[in-house]
């Protein structure tokens, strides 16, 4: 029986992989992935074969793997942070839904929240949502009621894709709906280029957020009603909780 | 200036933790947590001191870890999971607030939600929730309305501390709230000892999922309405789009 390890590399920087995720791209005949991701790990495996395809590749790349996979070769679908999370496992799983002698292996990784969080401080201390504001392959309206609700909530919201060229005001849209419940004082946060080459960070307001200039390198972070800055990071203690 | 690392773990295994993780591990001078997670790693840093409480004595850990680092020693404090997500980041930083003169190096690891996602397909495709059910330091009334807005918002929700000897109908009642917006039909799944001896994993329906016997070792997922169940695990696409 062949494998199809769907695996998450983490943010860029090999030292923010997890063992699991060497163990699979070692046992894999083939690597197969977007040509940037695949940039980053090629130096690390010098005997491996891989297939690449560029961005908005992933239809194709993901029914290669399957192909491939039901030859009998062993193949590792690498994906930026975690496998799942917007990830590659979707499509892979429903790509091989009639491929039952190809086994599926989700390797998970360290996603974008969980490190622009490490970054920030601790804003994900409490309950929290992730929206992507991508409208590739999602009505806006559905998105738009994703932030309703998460305001709602009084969630902490991890918002990735926050922003692209064709869709440079998403982001003020999206904290338009956001401060229909939450306070314009509320504490955010965003990372750029995460474990990579010209990391930078900010703390700001709901308000402030509203003009910031992000792109799809970026992760955003949104606090709750309890979210606080301590020492120019985000705080989000858990629960209502204090200590003393 | 000396340092606190504050290291996600990931679930159980060491395969399941990052190299930024085991780096950290090793640079400190000293490793506090609670005494079953120390165990898990002792073996692996045999010359290390380590300082270890019992359950609930997070803030004994903590400010010890302050006062030792102030002192001028590296202090690593480890969480399983992630170290942000309810995990020991928040109040590290909290009791640090006056201590400028400790570094403060949160170190991201492979969350339950993540974890658990990986075993039971790809249900974490789309937009999600993270929700607590414990009660021990949130109000159950915030715990309710984050539950009702996150079926409101037609969420993929990832539920931790879904029960415990005193909270044996917790789960039941979560259910009962996402009923209003969600279909007894939604798939959903649960993983037990994520990473452990004795790992289990079930997908059921919201219905079953009522009267299913869950722990506070286990982590449950709640689909979306665009959740499904392919090769018994769950897959939740991205968007609304179909590959043809």
């Amino acid at each position: 029986m062949s494998r199809i390890y769907v695996v998450g590399l983490g943010p860029g920087d090999e030292i923010f992989r997890t063992k699991e995720a060497d163990a699979a791209l070692k046992a894999a005949d083939i690597i197969c992935g977007y040509t940037l991701y695949a940039d980053l790990i090629r130096e690390q495996f010098p005997e491996k074969e891989f297939f690449t395809t560029g961005m908005r590749g992933e239809e194709k790349r993901c029914a290669w793997a399957v192909e491939t996979a039901k030859t009998g070769k062993d193949v590792a679908v690498i994906c930026s942070g975690d496998s799942g999370i917007y990830g590659m496992a979707c499509l892979i799983w429903e790509m091989a839904e009639k491929a039952e002698d190809v086994e599926i292996i989700v390797v998970p990784g360290v996603t974008a929240a969980v490190s622009a969080a490490a970054r920030l401080g601790a804003p994900l201390g409490h309950d929290f949502c992730v929206i992507s504001l991508s409208d590739l392959l999602t009505p806006w309206e559905v998105i738009e009621k994703r932030l309703f609700a998460a305001g709602l909530g009084d969630f902490v919201i991890a918002i990735y894709n926050p922003s692209s060229k064709t869709r440079a005001d998403y982001l003020r849209r999206a904290c338009e709906i956001l401060l229909k419940e939450k306070s314009e004082d509320t504490p955010c946060g965003y990372v750029r280029n995460i474990g990579r080459e010209g990391e930078e960070m900010k703390i700001l307001s709901l308000r402030e957020l509203m003009d910031a200039e992000v792109d799809m390198f970026t992760t955003v972070i949104v606090g709750s009603s309890s979210t606080k800055v301590i020492r120019d990071h985000l705080v989000t203690p858990r629960g209502y909780h204090r200590w003393k």
